[in-house]
C-alpha cells in the first residue's frame, strides 16, 4: 500500500491527502512530528535531504515535493484523465499553477507559521506576497470556475490548501470574492476531505 | 512562429532558449528590458500578471513560468520522448527537480541579483540556501550522470542555469565536484548554447 509521510496541520501534506481521497486511493499515513521538527532529524533527512513534508512512497518509488507527487498521482491513479491530461497544452497550463502553489502561495504558508508556530519570519513581506498572488488569482477566477481547463485539475489542488488557510496567517480573503467562491466550489468536489482549519461544508 | 519574451542575462529565459535550441525549434525572441524593469510595467503585466520573465507564446497559447514552459515544450516538440516521458514514475521524478529549479536554486539567482544588479536582498541567507541545495545535488549526483532517469531530462534543464551562474552571485562551487562534473556534461549536450556567464566548452 502506498505510504504518505504526513502531518495533520501541514497544508502541503493535505494537498496529497485531499487528492488521494478524491482519487479513492488507499494509503498508509506515517505521522511526522512537524512541530518538534522531526523533518529536520537525520532519519528523516535520509529519506528526503530537503527536510520537507510530504514524502510519498509507492513500491520502490520515493517522491518528495507535493507538486511532483500530485503529477505522479494524476498520471498513475486518475482514470478520468482530467486531473493532469497528457496533452502539451493542458500540462503546460496546469504546471503554471503548480509553480504558483509551491511558490508565491507559500507566502501565506509562511505567514501561518509565524502566527501559529511563532516562526521568526518577516510577516509584513509574507502578507504582501500573499495578497499579491491572491489578487492575481481573484482576477483570473473572475471569468473561470477553476484555474485551468474549465474543470478541476491538480492546479486547483496545489493552490487550494494555503489559500483556504490564509486566515490562520492573518490574511483576510474578503477582498477576493472570486477566490472565496472558488474555495467553496473546491469544497463541493466529490471525495473532498477537510483538515484542521478547513471545514467540510 | 512561437514567441519568447526574453532577456539575455536571465537564467530563467536561458532555460527556454537552451531547450528550444536542443529541440531545434525556431522561435522569435521579444527582448524584455529586465534591468529597467520592463517586466513590471502595465503592458507586460497584462501579458503576465506575475511580472516575471520568460513568457512563451505558441499560437493562441500563452504560458508563464519557465518550468511550465519546459513541460509544454517537451510534450509538444520532443520527438524522442525522453526529456519528459509520459509515464507517471518518470514525470514524478522529474517534477521534483522542476520544483527545485524554480525553488531552492533561486537562492543562487537572488544572490546574483544582489551582486550584479544591487538588489536589496539578504545575501547571507541566499548563500546559505544555495549552498544547502548544491550540497544536496552534489550528493545526489555522486552516483548519477544526470538528475533523473540516467539521461538528460527537463529536470537538468531547469536546474542548470542558476547552478552554472552561481559564481556570479559569489558562490564557490569547488566544494561540489559532482555538480561541476554535471555542468560540464550539460555543456556537451547536442544543441547546447551558452549565455553571458556560461561559456560553451
Amino acid at each position: 500500500m502506498p505510504k504518505l509521510y504526513d502531518c495533520d496541520i501541514s497544508g502541503s501534506c493535505y494537498k496529497i491527502r485531499l487528492f488521494l481521497n478524491i482519487l479513492d486511493v488507499s494509503y498508509e499515513a506515517v505521522p511526522v512530528d512537524f512541530v518538534n521538527k522531526e523533518h529536520k532529524t537525520a532519519p528523516y533527512l535520509a529519506l528526503n535531504p530537503f527536510g520537507e513534508i510530504p514524502i510519498f512512497e509507492d513500491g520502490d518509488l520515493r517522491l518528495r515535493d507535493a507538486q511532483a507527487i500530485l503529477i505522479y498521482l494524476a498520471r498513475k491513479y486518475d482514470k478520468s484523465g482530467n486531473w493532469f491530461p497528457e496533452d502539451a497544452r493542458s500540462q503546460g497550463q496546469i504546471a503554471q499553477w503548480l509553480s504558483t502553489g509551491g511558490g508565491e502561495i507559500m507566502n501565506a504558508a509562511g505567514a501561518r507559521l509565524v502566527k501559529v508556530l511563532n516562526y521568526p519570519l518577516d510577516l509584513e513581506k509574507l502578507h504582501a506576497g500573499a495578497n499579491r498572488v491572491f489578487g492575481i488569482m481573484d482576477a483570473h477566477l473572475a471569468s473561470r470556475e477553476f484555474l485551468e481547463l474549465g474543470h478541476p485539475t491538480i492546479a486547483d489542488i496545489a493552490c487550494f490548501p494555503y489559500t483556504a488557510l490564509a486566515g490562520e496567517g492573518g490574511i483576510d480573503l474578503a477582498p477576493y470574492p472570486n477566490v472565496l467562491a472558488w474555495i467553496e466550489r473546491m469544497k463541493r468536489l466529490p471525495g473532498f476531505v477537510g483538515m484542521p482549519g478547513i471545514a467540510k461544508p
